[in-house]
């Protein structure tokens, strides 16, 4: 049993910290089976603090199973009206957004035909990208412990320990354990936000990854910014995107992204394990997709429309963060995009960006990230003046 | 655990039978949390069926807990535009609708202040009764046991037994014991045709229930048919709205409802347990309203709009029936309206009625049966010549 004080710290940190609820609010949680605990004392704090409305949206990975298994290849794709247009209204309305990550169901795609698989990409919409971008809400992403997952990330511990385990991790990255969990926040996000300012500053020409199996230069857009940590929405409400997070990131140039990345950690996308990741980018492409588990699926990915071939997203993480350190893989990007720097294929974040070079950014329907980062991943950036600067050198920031 | 193989047989006469789901239609299931075995057996069999898409929709009672608590008054009754929106799309796409009943959360709702309480009416909503009558979707409401479900029930076996037990029962009162489950509904709806064929012909001005605390005379509107069992949609889909069904009913005169009825059976709503609900009515209007317990919750719900304290719904109830014979008090709509006949407050069926009667038929947010009849309560139709006609005697058909 989840210990019910630790659900109740991560539900207020979540609503009053990450998403920071207003009053009179619309709130929507996004969840799975398996994560009822959390989603309810989510929604009771939220009523605490006043929201007009909780809106419970439960996504069951086992339909897609059936669909993928089932439905003719024609429908695949295929997203009922509504779902855009509930995207669009939460933007109209103002709402708040809380999703609960974590693997819910690890083996729900296991065997399927990863071509079929990588039609359908929900839960995530395009409407949701955009909206997104729009910065119409103030929303957060934070993990929802379940059996499931805790059995995957702990294979060797019994259910009931594994679960307790992945708790006590939960409990650690999102720092429950600090007498002040909004205060150790505040501290570190100060700190992300002074790396991203000084990043912003520098108007690096590129980035450049070198380790092995990776040598690649991401070219940077000149209107570019790096963020990181909290946002605004466009009616000023602060708000923490992701909880746990540790990243500073940017979006790329779509066109100017060249030589071979190595993925330094498994990712878990579409419900399925992608292992030893491997990619070569030419002018922005990913020309060749290789992985030991599931290129196949990568492939599928990458091929979903013009933009699932380029990246969205360029993102730095330090070693001062607390994922890192446990050294485990929870198969879930919101832990895992936070133990290394990565890149995103996919739709970029035209928020980032000047409103002069708003069109030159990335669009797809997809956003998927993978970790190219660890100690021995030297990061530099590049400037116009065709200068070297090293940013990370074993995790470190040298700026 | 469940027996996979019944919820499989359930499962499918839930989509081929009850939904009777067509090639390329939508297919949304309305389930809550610890019904998921039979949902996705559901989504399953509908993909099968070559299903375009299936929509689940998820309902916690747990968050209307948590609204009715913390909420501010004003907002107790706000839906957000998008679920009335969703329901108006489901028509226009021409979907087909599942939803899996029994009471998933007994308890969520224990405690609290019954007038808060009955101003939440989710997740009933005036738009899905208009889709209801519009006629425009194919549905059918079906049992899923919980864990909690079958505590409820069979509160003295322990909690796997109970759910054992309350799967054979759901099991025998879909006929899923028969070897074909879907001839054994043919024949005994084709029954159930021809009784409300026979109450259509006849006309009645009203029918009168008495028996101990019940001497109630429903008048009937001019132009209203009785039905049963199988509806059709406005595209000649013919699907089983309830599975089980054992009823024929029509929609009264809101108008001419006179005399005092007694509940044969505890009723189950808004989440909270009404036991021995007396209602007095004069000239349509519930004017006394009295229970042993739950009396605030029933007056709330009454009170709910002009609509809510009168009659929607009058149905007939014979002893042929599988549930009956159970002896069990199910605390769920679905299983105990079609144990004994039964009214009920709020909205009334347009289909039933003749256009240009159309307009007389009560109109409200909420349609909440209550089960009057039984073995000791005598069924009388009243023709417009003033004549009685016996219709049930000790549950049985007298015409």
């Amino acid at each position: 049993m989840p210990d019910p004080e630790t659900i109740q710290r991560l539900a207020e940190l979540i609503v009053r910290f990450g998403a920071n609820v207003q009053p009179g609010q619309i709130v929507t949680i996004n969840s799975e089976p398996g994560k009822e605990d959390l989603a309810r004392a989510v929604a009771d704090v939220a009523y605490q603090e006043q929201a007009r409305f909780v809106d419970l949206d439960v996504f069951d990975v086992y339909l897609k199973r059936s669909r993928v298994l089932h439905a003719d290849e024609a429908t695949l794709d295929f997203v009922p009206p509504w779902y855009g247009e509930r995207m669009r209204a939460l933007g109209e309305h103002r709402c708040a957004r809380i999703t609960l990550s974590g693997v819910a169901a690890p083996h729900a795609l296991e065997g399927l035909d990863p071509a079929r698989v990588g039609r359908d990409i929900l839960p995530a919409t395009r409407e949701g990208m955009e909206l997104l971008n729009a910065r119409s809400t103030n929303w957060t992403v934070s993990p929802s412990p379940t059996k499931e997952w805790a059995a995957l990330v702990h294979p060797r511990a019994d259910g009931e320990q594994a679960l307790e385990l992945l708790w006590e991790q939960i409990a650690r990255v999102c720092r429950l354990d600090e007498a002040d969990p909004v205060a150790a926040w505040t501290s570190r996000l100060d700190a992300l936000e002074a790396s991203a300012a000084k990043l912003s500053e520098r108007r690096f020409a590129a980035i450049h990854f070198e380790g092995p199996g990776t040598d690649l230069t991401v070219g940077l857009l000149p209107g570019g910014n790096w963020r990181g940590a909290r946002f605004s929405t466009v009616d000023g409400i602060v708000h923490v995107p992701n909880i746990p997070t540790e990243e500073v990131f940017t979006t790329p140039d779509p066109t100017r992204v060249d030589g071979v990345v190595r993925a330094t950690k498994p990712l878990f996308v579409a419900g399925a394990l992608i292992e030893r990741l491997r990619l070569r980018f030419e002018g922005g492409r990913a020309v060749q997709i290789d992985a030991d588990q599931g290129a196949d699926i990568a492939r599928a990915l990458a091929a979903r429309d013009e933009g699932a071939g380029r990246l969205g997203e360029v993102a730095l993480v330090d070693r001062e963060g607390r994922i890192g350190p446990l050294d485990t893989v929870f198969y879930d990007t919101l832990l895992d995009e936070n133990a290394a720097s990565h890149i995103a294929l996919g739709q970029g974040f035209g928020f980032l960006i000047d409103d002069a070079d708003r069109d030159a950014i990335n669009t797809s329907q997809i956003h998927v990230d993978f970790m190219i980062g660890g100690d021995d991943v030297a990061v530099t950036g590049m400037t116009t003046a065709g200068e070297t600067v090293p940013l990370l050198r074993q995790g470190t920031w040298q700026i």
